[in-house]
């Protein structure tokens, strides 16, 4: 049957990153492409024996509706870890259990944009979240990343020559794809701009934990004292992606409007993953976890950043990131698209960077590469195939 | 800090069935408004056994990414099920696994409606589907339901009267709220009206297999050869609510852009709900468990239907169904808003006809009863309060 697809959704394209995914059906694929949490650190006997306990003391809290603000105790017990660990101090009327950090982003574009209405993004910046805007019909204005974050003079210039500006997206830690982690002076004078101009922020934090030295910069939300910040929290980094399980935190009047999407989207989250999280919290140290993630991402970036050292061409820089899952590189005078394609002949995947830019269709020197996800000889491998490519360049 | 929501979100109210639930925290409480399934047919043993077994043995699969089609497994064993239980017979790109039947509708209309279009629905109907719509800034037009379904000729007049009609949103089985179970005959009508008119039916179908007498009716999706039905099942009511469940079938290409929205709305549904369901389905008969609920309901509506003769009022008539949850009343002259008020001051909750209205702001006549969750004494220990209510009004 023949039909039209809403204006909105029209445009939109599916995440390459994920097509991607289908390749590695292919063994002799090495993936330095995704975004993959590391496996062997999943800590699922103990999530086996919870989930058995819970369906069978509690089979009614797990199987039965529940609200879609999402589960009392796993909100009490998220606040305690946002107080403890971001200093965020907010109450159980400001926060809601999502289904992962994309749906936060989704939610919070439904009720706040109007197709034409504009959003200002970090260039480079997250696919997933360029295309929940998008997928809202959103006019998109990327900011230049620096290494200390973004560019705060391009960001007032955006603003004054933008039309209906009505959020501000940014993930300051770590930034995907860019690895960088924005200075505490631009938290504060972003913070400040939006203020002023009324534009919300999302602050996307699904990786500000796996920092390799412990330090930890203080989160623009826990300077927010006027419900500026939109705040997308996720277990995807600190536990399991494969729960679907992250939290938004907001004003109360705000979250009001987020509790009527989520009852709209899918009444609520998943209430095994959510009771799972909380028992998880409950009986173990989730900081011991983290740690565990830190030092072994840590180990992970060193193995990568030393086999680009020995494999790649002099001409491509890279940032060294302090934390998180991603290289990102610069390959002058390179179609990394085109790369891309021809690192699948040698069997690696990587990520062009026109993925993360507002506008797909250019061309771009950029790519990332990913450490968290394969084991230490095969980021090595993928590195060194990599090279050979990007030799044939020099 | 001041902002305006989207035009597509600033007329959208919660549902007044979800905002009961709170009421239920005073356990003298009777509710007879949910739809909650009967808890003790929870097969939480099972679940709790199968729960361990697949963290233990198969984390990866349970815990990191997984596709947003939906697992393979699962939409291999959920069309097997279809063709089986429903004669529909649809391949493995032609169905996507969504967190519950009402992300199904949700992403059904971010994908066709733009602000204004018409969505043509049963009046009454589902309080969640007309949310999902509004939530798109859908125009809802409402065509009677009438004993033996919805009223074919004023669909036809609502098609012609009407601009921009994208969908026809129907429940055929055991429609909620009304009871009522479309016709052979007009569901032949109604397919090939859309078919020749060339708007989607989302066909949705969360009721059908509980049916008292064993006697099902082929369902729309099962005379569709032109990709004309957007079918929806749930594993909310044959299986639990709380994993969040279902899937929606629709022809290949219509399912590409299903899975778009599924991408953008939360990467893929949570992976250990999908996992439990395919492996219950795996190891036991999910028959057996729906002809325990089959039991159980036309149990449980007969206990109501005698507390109904012996309590309420004469003046009042209703539907006998012959499945699923819920009852449907009429109180000739009554507005059941403020009936149900007085309701909540006897300590039963019933839910006004009002809600299922495409305007709610008109006071309607009808109610809705829930057999399905209340244990026997309580649904006569309700459905008496009801009656002591209602002959205030005689």
């Amino acid at each position: 049957m023949e039909y039209k697809v809403s204006n909105r959704m029209s445009s939109l394209k599916g995440s390459a990153i994920r097509e991607m995914f289908k390749k590695m059906a292919d063994p002799t694929m090495i993936s330095l492409a995704g975004g993959n949490p590391a496996a062997e650190l999943f800590p699922n006997e103990e999530l086996s024996k919870i989930a058995a306990d819970i369906l069978k003391e509690n089979p009614v809290g797990a199987l039965q509706y529940g609200i879609s603000e999402g589960s009392i105790p796993l909100r009490e017990k998220i606040l305690e870890m946002m107080k403890e660990r971001e200093n965020i101090n907010a109450s159980l009327d400001e926060i809601t259990i999502v289904s992962g950090g994309q749906q936060a982003i989704e939610i919070v574009s439904k009720i706040l944009l109007n197709e034409g209405d504009s959003v200002i993004v970090e260039a480079p910046s997250f696919v997933g979240g360029l295309n929940a805007f998008r997928s809202y019909g959103a006019n998109l204005v990327g900011v230049e990343v620096e290494s200390d974050g973004i560019n705060i003079e391009k960001l007032k210039e955006a603003i004054k020559n933008t039309k209906n500006v009505k959020l501000i997206y940014t993930i300051p830690n770590f930034q995907n794809p860019s690895g960088v982690t924005m200075s505490v002076e631009k938290r504060k004078a972003l913070y400040e701009i939006a203020r002023e101009e009324g534009i919300f922020i999302i602050e996307d934090n699904p990786y500000g934990e796996l920092t390799f030295d412990g330090v930890k910069l203080p989160t623009i939300k826990s300077m927010d004292e006027e419900g500026v910040v939109l705040y997308s929290g996720s277990f995807s980094k600190i536990l399991a992606p494969g729960l679907r399980l992250g939290y938004l935190i907001a004003s109360k009047e705000f979250t009001e409007k987020v509790v009527l999407g989520k009852q709209v989207s899918d009444v609520h989250t998943s209430l095994l993953p959510q009771l799972l999280a909380y028992e998880f919290m409950t009986r173990y140290d989730i900081s011991e976890l983290i740690e565990k993630m830190r030092t072994l991402y840590k180990k992970k970036c060193d193995v990568m950043i030393g086999a680009m050292r020995e494999y790649l061409p002099e001409n491509i820089t890279y940032t060294v990131p302090g934390g998180g899952l991603f290289v990102w590189c610069n390959a002058p005078g390179i179609d990394t698209l085109k790369l891309s394609n021809e690192c699948v002949e040698e069997k690696v995947l990587i990520v062009p960077g026109n993925n993360f830019a507002t506008d797909q269709s250019l061309e771009s020197n950029g790519f990332r590469l990913n450490f968290s996800t394969m084991p230490d000889d095969k980021i090595v491998e993928g590195v060194k195939r990599l090279g050979k490519v990007l030799k044939k360049y020099c």
